[in-house]
């Protein structure tokens, strides 16, 4: 009987990705880059704000105007000036005079704070009283407050959010260098594999894995490319795997990686230009029939053929590639995890890292992991679920009530 | 002075959303449907699997063929067939028989469960010998055991995700009912504001607001429209209004909805055609100065001019709107937060909800909160922040090492 030939520790594995070549870079514009991962840091040119920009509604001041200015005894300021929206005032205030001024509107030369409207009030045309004093600095955004000039404000491999898209206009920078999406090509393999559209004879199954695969791709940020479904057949799987090398950055083939006599892929993946195979078997559950191949610079999986294992492969395993490959390199922007009390025991066997889902809800403030059992053939076990804990492999189970640190699915 | 006539509770405010009209539904291919809201329940019209499936490589066998044996004292069975990948078998298995079988392969009649090829061993070609008994079910997967005909798999309302897809396409079903992406145009408002493109000359900033907003609606599953830049006229910003209207399902203006003399933009709102302003400030910080409004079925926003007050805005009080819209119903699938310690003591306002935005970082397995501080004209905070924790309107601060919520960013 064929054994895994090199399972591989779950940890090592994870040591691998950054063996692998990133996909190149390209300019987009700003308004297409949400999700996408920026390719060089971004240094600021400018100050933001370049003006001392008021934040309030009010009276644009000397703040020594105000000194002492209170309820029972407020300053009366004059108030020859009144600052429009968008234009850089041609005066300068002097001790005892006010600008009237609206939130955003610029400071003129001799106002160092604002004082809010609320805590004025108009005498006549020319006159207002002051009833409380501010402190220099106050109510306002100093010149560089936001970002100084020559700041690094954006570092390479972060994901964009619309807060870093945000300081992007804030800068004038319409577009940016980000890390193309990578392709990553999905076989389906298998004599008893169907497409969707047909209706199956008795003893086949639709091709599930095509679709949740490519899904999870798209999660992670790349561009799937469903390569549609090869019978057992090594030269249909060969072509297969060329094609899908010339065209993307990484291949999964679901199926086919087991150790019973349609174990092929393995096969196949070797006999592809400057293929190694690093990874045969992982000690992983459920995932631990996978195949982790390096084809030049390009991983090659060959994923377990149950739904609930590639899918899980996937979460723990080959995402962290994908991501490496994307240009990532920050790890907080893109986690997804919370920490939840676990409801009940789970047993776990040692020596491999278990992967168990489970439902999260929110009782009393408090989170529970709610484990969802379930054979790996079972896609609706993953429906039910919204997230994956790990147990270590030195760990023999957990007990009701541990914490546990779960990856949303 | 000017003040806010219609201030309103936080929590009054998201009692709101669902009086508002959800969009339309489409028929779209599962193909690119990730992401996606389903508007109609699905209900399973096959079993899943429709035929009895082995989970193993191995032999089926009737089990009790194998009762009793073990190392010492293995079973002796006659391996009459073979059954081929994705075909029913023909035949029948009878007490003391075995058929060879892949996982994946269908059971024949008699057969009620595998030997896994790990607890045989070989002793010609027509026999082996099985070490270990079986049980009835024992490593296959049986009809219906993941979804049963008639059953209602996913309900209206949910987010597909990956494996929601994958549930589909195992039942054959290629194209659903989802609801329509929402369209959200997006207007910015002020004489201070200047397309990103341009220079801005003393006094004027470049348009922030329509691209964190635009980022944020993307995030939330709708499609942006960004309108560009409406200086402070009454005219020009009813003709945007209008056009806006028009072409989408929810309206943001940002900037223009404070107290001060720029306070047009409730004015404008209510010359819609069947206007009416629902809130004129609502009682949160950031964000105070925030206008909603109902033009006909859909919703009108005046969001504040500071960058992090729009942000944080959208996120307290415009997604939950957008999400109902959308067709959103099941909480847990897009919720995005965690629970989190406290670095240090905060202090806040009774009255209203204060939201701050917090640094999130792991330490010992623990995951701490660090608030953000600065103001709200600064995007920078935000591009700090990971996540706002949201602090109740009877709270008067938090102390440092409490257990916080956080909303991711």
């Amino acid at each position: 009987m064929k054994e895994f030939f090199k399972v591989t520790d779950l940890d090592t594995v994870l040591e691998w990705p950054a063996h692998f070549a990133r996909v190149e870079t390209e300019n987009i514009p700003i308004d297409v880059s949400y999700n996408r991962v920026l390719a060089e840091d971004v240094v600021a040119d400018i100050n933001l704000p370049d003006f001392p920009r008021s934040i309030m509604d009010g009276y644009a001041v000397a703040a020594a105007s105000t000194f002492g200015a209170s309820e029972g005894n407020p300053a009366y300021l004059a108030v020859p000036y009144s600052i429009a929206m968008g234009e850089a005032p041609d005066f300068s205030i002097r001790r005892g005079e006010a600008a009237k001024i609206s939130t955003g509107g610029m400071l003129p030369k001799g106002a160092d704070s604002v004082v809010m409207v609320e805590h004025t009030d108009r005498i006549d045309d020319a006159t207002i009283e002051v009833y409380r004093s501010v402190a220099p600095g106050q109510n306002l955004i100093e010149i560089g407050e936001d970002i100084q000039a020559g700041e690094t404000i954006l570092f390479k491999g972060w994901r964009l959010r619309a807060q870093e898209i945000g300081l992007l206009a804030a800068l004038g920078i319409a577009s940016v260098p980000v890390y193309r999406k990578p392709v990553v090509s999905i076989i389906s393999s298998g004599d008893e594999v169907l497409p969707i559209q047909e209706a199956p004879a008795l003893g086949k199954i639709r091709d599930i894995n095509s679709y949740t695969l490519a899904g999870q791709v798209i999660e992670s940020g790349g561009t799937p490319v469903r390569l549609g479904i090869v019978k057992d057949n090594t030269r249909a799987l060969l072509e297969k795997c060329e094609l899908s090398l010339e065209q993307s950055d990484m291949v999964l083939i679901s199926g086919g990686s087991s150790v019973g006599k349609r174990d092929f892929t393995v096969e196949v993946i070797s006999r592809l230009p400057q293929a190694e195979i690093l990874a045969h078997g992982i000690s992983i559950s459920p995932g631990k029939p996978t195949i982790l191949a390096r084809v030049g610079e390009k991983p090659f999986w060959g994923l377990p053929g149950h739904v609930v294992s590639a899918m899980v492969v996937f979460n723990a395993v080959v995402r962290p590639f994908l991501e490496h490959i994307s240009g990532i390199e920050r790890s907080f922007r893109s986690a997804r995890f919370c920490y939840a009390r676990l409801s009940r025991n789970i047993s776990s066997a040692q020596g491999r890292v278990d992967y168990v889902r489970v439902k999260l809800a929110e009782r009393d403030n408090i989170l529970v992991a709610d484990p969802v059992l379930g054979k790996s053939g079972l896609i609706h076990t993953m429906v039910k679920a919204d997230g994956l804990l790990r147990i270590d492999k030195n760990t023999e189970g957990l007990d009701k009530g541990s914490r546990v640190k779960v990856e949303f699915l």
